[in-house]
């Protein structure tokens, strides 16, 4: 019998931007049910959760221990499915790891957990559990980044050579950033990096998804610009790839003025395409024999992986939380064949490409360290 | 107690795009749902869609009659609160009709009826009735488009001089245009006027929303390119204001190769403003003295009545949805301020819009077949 | 034997805008050689002139009378080759007149003279003497126009339907304009129109110059938004054209914060072209079937008649001069040839494209006064 | 006595690009004439280009030294004032240096030498005889370049902290490059490097000019794409400044499909500044507290020191031969100013800039055999 996938959620509280975002997200395409939450770290946040999001007190619990352990005692009609968790770094691994111990699936923020140890296990209880785990890179879920990928694996810019992404925003340029940024700047809640942690994880992510290839070294210059900060607010990383490729991520939370400006360039030895986040309806195609071409979502051209994910006719603008949506739909379609007993492949992230964010961040800050040299991954 | 608000809807059967937009954009806040509706015009086709929407059969109705009358006679604690109308133009009137009489809100598709007269029955209805009736001029929910609409009115570009606007589209450039133009160009179900009707009535009513003033004739000429073709599939229409100023409308259904492409710009005798929906999260402010500059939605400078349409930081665009989104928001909220007896200032097109929109089609049909002269609205 | 061609110029006295554009864009190719000139009203400033542009100062005359006289006197190894004529409107047919009369070619400024007759006499006196008349309309020489215009008559876009242009300048949009704009709205120098003749026949000549269509009629609206103003600053002029094809111009001289933006776009049945001055290395062709391509100067794609104006590679930006100079280059071309005794075949426009913007200028001054009536051009 | 500079060639013969470039900068405000060249290494290429260029065949010579002997011989009322160097750089060094020894003022193209050794012997003599010598970094003189220089200097975006540049090009992604490609990567004319001297020299040139900061360290990995070729086609290069600023620098020639990508980012600590040669026009300010703004040549803002570098007004585009004229055009005031006995300070980047390109090319080289290791200038 149909059904509406179930969700849990650990963080999102009051004030909090992402867990906002993934409630949009999650209702977006009518297959998704919020039903229980462990949003704040009190008990008033957690009832002033239950009145904004209508849902039952005894649902909004006080802690992720107590929802785990009490929502898998529910009858199965009524339990949640899965848990979103979208609390700081620092405890996306006891949550993520409990929840896959109570049996529920999990999608989880990045970067997925503190080191690439965690990270590891975490594939290990996937693997064992066989449960779903979907890590919300969400800009790998848009669609004209889907048909990036597509239009790689086809052959449709050769063999790619050079892959260079910038991501930029300005937001902790200055001392006294707001609220949201301080637990992302504190090692405590954050890791061993902040900046590489938040974004250059996004870059190294969407680089190896969208063309396949690995990164197999980096040479890396991780940089505080504002004093008295105790981690990397810039970073520059120089990039090796299994086949030969090179690369460069340039990644920056202090440049003034940016809003959030990620942009992916792939040059391959026939052609090369540009794909711009502040503008994701595009994808520019560039070869040195045919005029730019700017394929457009919706648009003629589209791969047929791509269609799934397209909501709106092309110049009908789609954005952030319609990506984000393509994770939740993506993984809600999966719950629901299994309980169908269907196949179904997925296309969103996976707790493997957790473990190379964790090992990429590790390489990172280890080359930073030894004078910039080339480290392996 | 709080509680959601209760939609039924009538159109957005299988396979039709703008009631699927309908339905996401009023899921997207979380404080809509949908418990009923008469979507299509078979029973089948509504019995695939309570399958598909996980609705009861029994509130998937045959007719819109059968709708209205069945859920007015459910318990106050179960009936749907407002009617979406989703259906071609000639059902307009009709439905919303007799969902004010049958005591129920309205949301309706644009345009708002086949004539002024029915539109100004519908307006009377409406304030006999004191119920709320929202008019889906979406684009006029954009974020930016508020922002510009409220700068006007604060003399950012002194006394607007100048209006024009421009709507391309290229999907009717063809003879045997997709399923979905079919009833656009049919009058039976359009009315006087197709492409003036589906895409003018947006440049007009955008026009007027965000300047303020009322535009008082019109020279047009309208024309039909596709052979045997019933209706208009292009317009261009001269404007003038009650203040004096001048405008133009361009709008073009076989603009071969344009998206969706609707542009505006507003010139005043001090600086001057343009939006385009394709980029709609730019809203770009030009003077004689000073360098132009790209206001951007969540950015520094956002008016204090924009930010309750914005759901996501500067440069994580939002889109289409979300401004269809903010339309089904504003009437939420304002239905959950009359449920609890609070003030609620709304801030979507009314039905006295949708009387304004009837009688610009009736001027641009008058004028074109008068030599184009100018024809008082 | 080979030799440059002679220049001598009427106009362009010290802190001319556009005299100086004729003289770096005649220089530009090193084929032209300015030997003399009537720059300006008073000896004194011609005699400024002649220092500054190291002319002798026997051949800096204070008359064009002087100098055509003197000229036509000097031996066929020293005298000017054509006159460049860059003064105000309302002298355009006096000088041009008495240069052929005297035997020279002209370049002349548009719009060609104060009104259709004197256009046509210009016309008649240039077949007469066979000598060459090239017409500034400096926007048709933008390598990327050209190309617009190949591909339109290769049938790139189908048959052309629907064409558009906006051309929308802030400089006049207070009561005190710059000097160099004082003339142009003064009916003793610029004739019926300003806003019109300026930089409406821009938009005109553009139209039928890329399409090859012809404007058959108009319905104007001519406005005056400047009070005291003696003629329009800001126009709406609806098109008919002799295929069937519609259109429209819409151009402004009060568009506050408008540096020089002129865009055109033109509609087929199976694709659309659009172009930008002030991006005028771009020329985008839209279709409904695929990608939007945007063909780059001097990238792939471009057709052999324009290859004789690109001067730089792909990506080293060419502008306006260069497009003024392409006038230049084909006149000179022309004119070695001539000496050569050897066929050359030009593109500049010429006398007959100024009798039909004068056409054109009369047909919308009388739409305008009569209630914006469709006006046979 | 006024007149006009005299200017000889060595290189520009039939075919090349860059040649042609600088005569038509140099003819662009006629202040500079040609009168003599060494154009080619064949007596008959020379004639052709004497029967080209309309020069007396006894002053196209053979070879460079032919013309430097000859012209120095000439009487001071007729011999050239100044030497353009535009041939492959194996040979600026030995041109160069004999022209300054015979007494000639110096243009050169960049990168200025073979290594910095050559350099440094070149600003010694230029030193000792206090001649004139502009480097040919034409980018430098783009107009909103100049901008940029100054509005940093004078705090408008705080203190620099991250610079990025990317330059790339697809002219070399074939084993196939055309003719002009050639010597590029052919050691023996190129030197040590292909695309770091031809297009990484552009952007560290441009980063120390627009910041006035100075490289002290590079990481550097220079790769070569292209099977068989013998120098770099590709690079990346992490930068630290004397300021404790950080960047870097990522160029490409075979970045296929890019005609001329060349863009730079200045972050602050209180804002930004963006620039990108195809658009050059155009200056982004961005601060975190204010709306992005396009600065623009010509428009409101313009800095004093840039306004004598600006031809035409907003909106009527320069370009790269404009850009390029500028070097001439500041080069020939210069030398009028001397002439004349006047004053005058020059803005052109000169021979120190030479010198700092060739140790930037000597680390990158020494960095990239060293594992990637940061290694001084």
């Amino acid at each position: 019998m149909k059904r509406r996938i179930r969700m849990g959620m650990v963080g999102g509280g009051p004030g909090a931007f992402i867990g906002g975002v993934h409630r949009m997200a999650a209702r977006l395409d009518g297959k998704i049910e919020l039903v229980c939450g462990a949003f704040a770290t009190t008990h008033e946040k957690n009832m002033a959760m239950s009145e904004e999001l209508l849902l039952p007190k005894e649902r909004c619990y006080d802690t992720y221990q107590q929802m785990l352990d009490a929502e898998a005692g529910l009858p199965e009609g009524e339990r949640m499915d899965f848990v979103a968790v979208t609390t700081p770094n620092s405890t996306h691994y006891p949550i993520a790891m409990s929840a896959l111990e109570h049996g529920f699936h999990v999608v989880c923020e990045k970067p997925i957990t503190m080191n690439a140890d965690e990270a590891k296990k975490l594939a290990a209880k996937v693997k064992e559990t066989g449960l779903l785990f979907a890590l919300m890179h969400n800009y790998s879920a848009y669609p004209m980044i889907r048909q990036m990928k597509g239009m790689i694996a086809a052959g449709a810019i050769g063999t790619p050579r050079k892959i260079v992404s910038t991501y930029d925003l300005g937001w902790l340029a200055g001392a006294n950033a707001c609220k949201q940024a301080e637990w992302r700047v504190n090692p405590k809640f954050s890791g061993a990096v902040a900046c590489v942690g938040d974004i250059g994880t996004h870059a190294q992510q969407l680089i190896e998804f969208t063309t396949g290839l690995k990164i197999t070294e980096v040479a890396a210059d991780l940089t505080t610009f504002v004093e008295g900060r105790l981690l990397d607010d810039d970073a520059t990383i120089m990039l090796k790839f299994d086949t030969g490729a090179k690369g460069v991520i340039e990644v920056s939370e202090v440049a003034s003025g940016e809003e959030n400006q990620f942009k992916l360039r792939v040059y391959g030895s026939t052609g090369s395409l540009e794909w711009s986040q502040m503008e994701p309806e595009n994808l520019i195609l560039r070869t040195n024999d045919d005029a730019m071409k700017t394929l457009r979502r919706g648009w003629a051209g589209m791969l047929d992986e791509v269609k799934p994910f397209i909501r709106t006719p092309a110049g009908h603008p789609e954005g952030f939380i319609e990506a984000f949506g393509n994770i939740y739909l993506d993984f809600a379609n999966a719950l629901l064949a299994r309980l169908e007993g269907k196949p179904y492949s997925t296309s969103f992230p996976t707790v493997d490409e957790g473990v190379r964010e964790m090992q990429f961040i590790e390489a990172v800050v280890k080359s930073t360290g030894n004078n910039g040299i080339w480290t392996r991954i």
